[in-house]
């Protein structure tokens, strides 16, 4: 077949294998991972440039075509039709939705690869289903190379549309140890759920490492070549994993005499998927502390101007520093080891409530399989977290296995002395202090929360419950 | 007039200058409040036994209706009618509007006095608007004995009905050097939202006196006596507040031998407005770690069983601490103001954001003046954040106020050397460490927030910004 080419006028009736809506970043360069992989793919985007752009990109051997028509792509598609949207969460995708139907047949696939919110996906499978038409959110996780060279997809809702596309989807995912980063989730939304904890984890695990490198230069005093090695270096032992490797990549890039990173903002950005997380897992009574630092961080990072006043207002010299790089980088090593684990654990622990409050059914052996390779926050700390699921259906939290604790253990003691330079010396470390009283208070027989009790029950009559008696109580206190 | 009695055969009509709906606790004493301010006041509950309850609490000066009928209540009262809801949050007070509507002329005012979410208060104003009917949210604040003896109350939305009851309420509110704890706050659903953000500080400190309880109990060892009189003690300073005032009598009471509080459980209720706070926080973009901290906790207080596995397989053996209770209970007390004059920056700020966001247009002078007495949150701190925005209006953190800042400069050390003793001995302060987080945060010039514009510019092509050149930019990083 030939190159494809933009608003074809001959019309290659029902000869695609599947459809992309949306050729941005990702939907382009899966769209190229796919016709790699051998698949006849269409391709959609109401922007000429967007089309064009992927078109400069296709090979002879690509069998692709482009186009910016709706009908004229959904005449392409061979029925039952499969086709995948990839464009911004929200309103885009249920635009794109309503320009796609009026052409589409009973048993037609639309699957969502982005990152809409959970509860969106459950309406729009019920809309579309009235319509007869399948319809599935898949998260697709991997960034810009991810998409191009091996994602990790998370497939929920409709199994049965699912299998029918499973041998793409398994072609064109990331593989470890021969195994594709894909395999269906779970009912409903799960797909999107489970990867909006992703990012939720992801969020979390990109502000530790930011505060690593804070303490590293502004606590610790490193220089940049310095980070850079020491990130470099711990990304060869158990702390491998694709965040750290691209930061310490980052830390190498210079312009001209500078480093890039000394000349980037500090005014960061977010999408949304973070927030999401916080949020539900606030609905679902989980405490993800790590993640809604990283949350806090990226807003705090926008008050740029109050932070510049509030800098003049409220110094602080705090007492420094009197240990080697050499006691100090090993004990990083380990709080950093610490404070992953821990973002893991509360991003699973709320994937095991969600699952139960949403009926996902969901095997958190399979999404941490999933998530090992392809993804943004794959790692190889995921195998102990697989085995743990392994070893113990049902595990309520990644803490309470025995190995897994074992590895806290050995840390904690590193940990508690970071954040006492940290603290001592007026340096946020806002990531790794929740991860410590995530940690302590999980930990704690017994919480002063009887003393909330105590205090609801006095100005609201809210009532308490008794540790030596069953029943509910309430006391006249003054 | 004579006793108000339950459904009564002959019908006052018109007679009544104010209804409520609703006798809970807060309906209740409400309703009392104004009959004992010589108001004529009619309760609707559809529970006769609640109707019974409070007929059991009227005194012969009472002008009162009670009843179970809505018709025979609102036949009742005096045009244009003037009704407040007192019902639970969400579904019960569409309920309750909907079986009073039909009844309604053009021009009654209905007040919602729950802590209803502030979406909903917007959705309500705009339905019964269509019906010539006026509508607001009014917070109330203060609980079973405010509610009782004087609230503090936070009208928002439409001016000019709140304007026709203010005397109702300036009546009923509890004064501070003789100025009511009332005042329109502003647009839209400006009351309920006030509210929520009070209840969001609420569960902060609530928190914060949890730890600090927490800490001198498992850390420094003090008996439940030494930690009442040293919270009894601190109320008659600086920190006097009505929530350290409850928590030292709490701390008092006794069952026999044993301290009542030691026999309260652990596992700790909410009702979603703390939740709410932090969720919307996230939305607006404005970090307050110390109430995500609160909320946090609540729930992690019902891990109960988890809990108990994670104290056996997680242990951590701290090295002590060697000071004295003469050394450490002033320390505590600059910890603790430090911790919260933050909390309520932190809701402030959000309060600043959400006017801006939802066209309040909210004085926080106002707000802090009706703060100070009344309700929960009352503190003689309130008065200093008052001045602050009186001195500068449109403070945007009451961080920025020199005199506040120099506050937090003088105790800082002091918690410093809090946390450093809780982290190394594993006692829980996340409350108490956000407050510190926070602080350094705010106060640091450059965040590395860079690493992570960088991070998303790597794996997402999501583009960054620079220090040295205006623009947006994208780098091939590997």
């Amino acid at each position: 077949m030939q190159k494809g080419h933009l608003i074809t006028s001959e019309v290659n009736m029902n000869n695609y294998n599947f459809g992309i809506v949306g050729l941005g970043v990702m939907g382009r360069n899966l769209l190229l991972n796919m016709a790699d992989n051998g698949f006849a793919v269409a391709g959609l985007d109401l922007d000429l440039q967007q089309a064009r752009f992927l078109e400069a990109q296709l090979s002879e051997e690509h069998r692709v075509k482009v186009t910016t028509q709706a009908k004229e792509f959904i005449m392409a598609l061979e029925k039952p039709r499969a086709i995948m949207l990839l464009v911004p969460a929200g309103k885009p995708v249920d635009l794109a939705m309503a320009s796609l139907v009026p052409f589409l047949d009973e048993g037609d696939i639309i699957i969502d690869g982005g990152n809409s919110y959970f509860a969106d996906t459950e309406r729009r499978f019920n809309e579309l289903s009235m319509l007869g038409l399948h319809f599935f959110g898949m998260g697709i996780s991997g960034g810009e190379s991810g998409a191009r060279r091996g994602p990790s997809l998370m497939p929920g809702g409709d199994r049965q549309a699912y299998e029918r596309l499973r041998p793409i989807f398994e072609a064109v995912a990331a593989k470890v140890n021969g195994e594709p980063c894909v395999e269906f989730l779970g009912n409903g939304s799960a797909g999107n759920y489970v990867k909006m904890v992703h990012n939720g984890i992801e969020y979390g695990i990109m502000q530790l490492l930011a505060e690593t490198y804070d303490l590293m230069k502004r606590l610790y005093g490193f220089d940049n070549e310095t980070i850079q090695q020491t990130f470099e270096e711990w990304n060869r032992a158990e702390l491998n994993s694709f965040l750290l490797e691209i930061t310490a990549q980052i830390l190498k890039k210079k312009e001209g005499d500078q480093y890039l990173v000394d000349l980037i903002s500090d005014w960061a950005k977010s999408k949304g998927t973070g927030k999401w997380t916080s949020q539900n897992a606030m609905d679902l009574q989980v405490p993800v502390p790590v993640i809604d630092a990283a949350v806090n961080m990226r807003d705090m990072s926008t008050y740029k101007p109050e932070r510049l006043e509030a800098a003049r207002l409220l110094p602080w010299n705090g007492p420094g520093i009197d240990q080697s790089a050499e006691a100090i980088i090993p004990r990083l090593k380990d709080a950093l080891y610490f404070a992953v684990i821990t973002t893991y654990a509360q991003g699973l622990a709320q994937l095991t409530v969600a699952s139960e409050t949403y009926g996902y059914e969901l095997d958190l052996q399979v999404v941490t399989k999933v998530w090992r390779g392809g993804c943004i926050i794959r790692a190889v700390v995921l195998e102990d977290f697989r085995k743990a699921f392994v070893n113990q259906p049902g595990l309520r939290n990644i803490l309470l296995d025995s190995t897994i604790a074992q590895k806290l253990l050995d840390r904690q003691a590193s940990l508690r002395e970071v954040l006492k330079d940290a603290i001592a010396n007026g340096i946020p470390v806002p990531a790794y202090v929740n991860t410590i009283s995530y940690v302590d208070a999980y930990r704690s027989e017994k919480l002063p929360t009887n003393i909330i009790q105590a205090q609801r029950d006095y100005f609201g009559a809210h009532t308490y419950e008794r540790i030596d008696q069953e029943g509910i109580f309430h006391t006249l206190w003054d």
